[in-house]
């Protein structure tokens, strides 16, 4: 149904920069500097309504939240993930109605919020963190975002205590996740995937490196830059400033390794690290 | 469950550039230049695990196909999103459990089946196209997947004779997007989304003017690149040949107008052409 | 000499961030939120010192300015081309020693500065522009940084009565480029190049199609992004913020058409606008 | 003067992908799959002519080879720096008219010949290579640039057995440049400057980390992308296939380090490595 209830959520949003994620409330209200927004006139609206703030009379618009206003907008306690990172982690590690997926840590949640989503109805997302005000911030969001039954947010740390089995996706967003890797390995199913996000280069080394030390096979590692594209009637062209990096993604699969019984020749490498393959591409 | 039956999709891979997307047939096998894989040996078996090719015996890795295999590896007729591209448009139209949603066009059929896994198990896709040929492919990797539950792919011409109401997004991979524009609108509800991938600079701006024209809010254009940073050792680095461009994919959301009784001050310019805020933040 | 003079441009550098393009003046002093720096504590030392403020005594750097400085520190009046862009200009319009060049418009005379530095001591900077103020603030920059005797800074519309011939180039950072091309198509010697800096899309197009109506030849249009790479010990990673677009550069170089006494087939087109080409190299 | 003599270069130009840069020999010509282009038809025409292929009649352009040209179609033994990054060099160190300038390793040439052509007339570049192979190959490139009074290429282990004094700058292209900063800086006039190339993060890291260690400041590590733009009436957008990297560009300045009589705060660190500055960009 479209039509907004008490405790609902609501993207307000009043232009480009001013928007907010709230929980509708009845009787209450949200002050902004253009005027206040009374919760009870929005309240058996549709979304996509708008409404008029009081006593001024500005235009607001009521959208129902989609991933990436989540994403940008949950109180974050940590540095962030962006909408275009999370949806690369949902192809890449192939989360979706049904796995079973491990997280750490949780952060604000907000991560964790569009996984649950994804998962629906029958999957579930063990999140865990060991710092106490993620988990206190992260669990009023996946209250607020009624996910409770798909999502459970526990104290853990997975470099010692926290334990599973079958698991079909380990996703990461720590300080040292190369840490990690033997023990998430036993968590994973056979074909299972991994994915770890991490800002700094020297983290993404340690990881791969761990990686390939274990029974993970297809690592790879991605970045992606976004470009908002402003598109007017003559002036049509990128963004002047832009967030030019959000952190690396990197991906693995869990693989069973088995004795070749030919004893066969090993694959020989894919990719050389001399250059010389540049020659026949640079016909100017 | 994790074992490998007949007529299940595997990812079988020999190395990052030689992988191939196939379905596994009891009593047949698959000729790779490498030696024969009898599918004989994979049935039974749990994906994960690795095969043998005879007689020479290479090794080749047999996975559970993800969604990034399925839009890079799928039958392509036309030009094709990348999975960063299919993660945005989940992130920014909020396709998810259950959601209502019409594509056009078809084309392989490969975002159609990450779509459709994604609604799944009470969503749904209403995919059009126009072109025998990609209708045909289509369907055949629809029934591969095992979507035609969520998933029904129909001859249909968006700009002319579909039908539809109260959906929740939109996903457009046409030509000309924009003529859909004004007919696609009241296919959506009200806060319902709507995306479309173009590959050239002209058609996102037909398709914004025509969005700005009708009832669409929060109408945004992005576009993402994507770089894999080979990590070795002593050598990391971006790899020196990348896609640079697939296209740019241009977001809003479906709003209702009414009039403000309070014949309230128009909102301010978010954002203006002149590019004189630069000035702050060039401080060398 | 490396010894500082009355009347010398230095780049004064307190951080990252907090750094002034000054003229030393004998006598005089810099006032700055850390203290004031005596200029008569510069006179007679060498570029690559340091001196302290007064009374506070923090360190300041003091440079021999470059080309990079300049224009990021040159009074702006209009938006700017970055570093990158002036040396890409370089590269592909060879201007050089000797180099006779038109330039339109100056804008705050960063640009001007840096092509008059190349071309000395024998070629010449005709550099035109219709704002007055723009003229008068390009004027002070060319004096300061000394480069009147190759660099001629006047009042002139290039679409209506400026007159040239036999230039090596012809660089415009106009509003309307195209609207120029018949005119400095005349100024320009054969194999003579031009350069147009746009930040919009639109103009690009309007600029290309005017110069493929002309003799004009080896048609290019680039954009540059520079990330800046921070390094740390163990927290390497590009900048989170970013100029995500400085403008869109298009060179170009002066032909002579001749009617083929052959009658020649045509060459057959290069590029193709379908994507199908595509195919081969997406193997994931 | 624009009249192809005898022993000039030229670029050669059929289509985008077919370009030749080459030596114009009377009585001598130049085989081509369409047609062979004889010389004697070039000298004594001017640059920017067109001349037909013998005996099909092809069309071929004749133009003055530029900077961007050079670097891209001379013979390669190494891996290369792109015209923006050549630019960017220019632009960072303040090579021009009269520097004085030390290259390692000369490479192809290529670098060595752009940056000869910019300190003419006064200036000098002394190239060093140890690798015979590429020494030879320089040598024949600069006698073909004419450039032999400004540029000397000597076999030469700068790690080693090099010695200069009062350098304006120092430009590295090696597998291991941070072995040689010690022994440059002291080749470095105060407020000189060092430039150096590198294709991996590895070898930057190093770099910038033994800058730090000696009497370097304001370092600062960048990487271009750069992108071509396809632009055509009705189908404007960047190239598909780019590349995605060329390497890394370190540059840094030369200074004296002097106790502070005044005893000085240190400066306040301007940049830390924690990512919360981002709350307050992140406005959605």
């Amino acid at each position: 149904m479209n039509i907004i209830k008490d405790t609902d959520h609501i993207l307000l949003m009043y232009d480009r920069k001013r928007k907010w994620l709230l929980k509708v409330r009845q009787g209450e209200n949200f002050a902004t500097h253009k005027g206040i927004v009374y919760f009870d006139d929005i309240i058996g609206k549709q979304y996509g309504t708008c409404i008029f703030t009081k006593p001024q009379g500005f235009k607001m618009r009521v959208f129902k939240p989609l991933p990436s206003d989540f994403i940008l907008k949950m109180g974050r306690t940590t540095q962030i993930l962006y909408p275009e990172d999370c949806g690369l982690i949902l192809m890449y590690t192939g989360i979706g109605p049904g796995s079973l997926v491990l997280e750490a840590g949780t952060g604000s949640g907000a991560l964790t919020c569009i996984l649950g989503n994804y998962v629906k109805p029958n999957g579930h997302i063990f999140s865990y963190d060991i710092r106490e005000k993620s988990l206190k911030q992260a669990k009023k969001n996946i209250q607020k975002a009624k996910l409770e039954n798909v999502v459970s947010i526990e104290y853990g740390d997975i470099l010692k205590d926290v334990e599973h089995s079958d698991l079909d996706s380990v996703v990461l967003d720590l300080a040292t996740p190369w840490l990690a890797i033997k023990r998430v390995k036993n968590f994973l199913k056979l074909s299972g995937t991994f994915a770890s996000f991490s800002p700094t280069i020297e983290q993404v080394k340690k990881t791969v490196v761990a990686l390939e030390g274990e029974e993970f096979y297809d690592i790879n590692t991605f970045e992606l830059i976004k470009r908002r594209i402003i598109v007017k009637e003559n002036a049509t062209r990128p963004t002047t400033r832009m967030i030019g990096h959000t952190g690396y993604l990197t991906f693995a699969r869990r693989i069973q390794e088995i004795e070749n019984p030919y004893q066969a020749k090993k694959p020989e490498k894919a990719e050389k690290v001399d250059l010389s393959d540049l020659s026949d591409i640079i016909k100017l």
